[in-house]
């Protein structure tokens, strides 16, 4: 038998539609993990889920080895679209904390230690002047509330992993992400 | 309790180094898969292996429901690099198949159905003229190994995902990849 110790895990579980690049905010947020010396798990499921309008992609951080990868009850969820939130907030327990975008509403019943409600979808349309930076603004905002990664970690990680000549553009995001809370 | 029927579950394993897109690759493949209408989960560790010089992404693709999203018997498993064949290749079981970079040397004590050595990396390097191709040359390989996903399917999903202006070298790389087999 093993003891898993969840003191120093935290489960992330980001959701809202297909097409808002939350298959890639996870696995910026894991490679900013593995900088830092920590170990990440990201999964992705794909499927009748995904085919009704929402998807998923979930991530689990620790300072140690992760032996479940599936998350279960998430620390922090994020949600960018009503029927993503609907979907998937029912899982959330009183220690997890909702992050969602200020269109949506929060569905009755919900079981959360605090909800975050920001304007992730305008801030990347009005004011980064992109909505497929959405992600990358969400990612901003997940690191100023959970502080699961460190700013300069995960600066470096988007980095790697937009195309090239976009660089201004998404630390712009992250910028307006952080400032959201 | 929920039985799992397992008859129509197929688990992938691709394994190499960082850097050999096996991640991107897992996410073609799984893409492919939903556009037949099946179920798929992927997953990416990130950890200590990785930092030492392996890694591995994991499909899990299924006609119904997945439930463990975890893969630990892999049906199939992908090496690129010996390191990671050495390390990842050892949970395979009699039911599974081996499909290794034909530089790398069975590690003794391997079980599996069966192997399979091709040339992988030197086909990407020398015949398609790009090394960054060696993901899209193994997905060939995997299709027409597996059959898990249609080729109609699987071109689909790396046209989608790969840098546009890159179609017929990435066509090219799937169509040297069946031929291996």
């Amino acid at each position: 038998m093993e003891v898993i110790s969840v003191s120093n895990q935290i489960e992330l579980r980001l959701s809202g539609s297909g097409g808002q690049g939350l298959l890639l905010a996870g696995i910026i947020i894991s490679e900013a993990a593995i900088t830092e010396g920590k170990n990440a798990v990201q999964t992705q499921s794909y499927g009748p889920e995904a085919r009704g309008g929402a998807s998923k992609a979930e991530v689990i951080i620790s300072d140690s080895d992760i032996d479940f990868p599936k998350v279960t009850e998430p620390d922090m969820m994020l949600a960018l679209t009503q029927v993503a939130c609907d979907k998937y907030a029912k899982t959330l327990t009183k220690k997890g904390t909702l992050i969602i975008d200020s269109r949506i509403k929060v569905p009755a019943g919900i079981k959360a230690k605090k909800i975050i409600s920001v304007p992730i979808l305008d801030t990347a349309t009005e004011k980064v002047g992109k909505s497929i930076v959405g992600n990358i603004v969400a990612l901003g905002v997940i690191q100023s509330v959970t502080n699961v990664v460190s700013k300069e970690a995960l600066e470096k990680a988007v980095m790697n992993r937009i195309p090239r000549g976009t660089e201004e553009l998404n630390r712009y995001a992250l910028e307006e992400g952080y400032k959201l809370v």
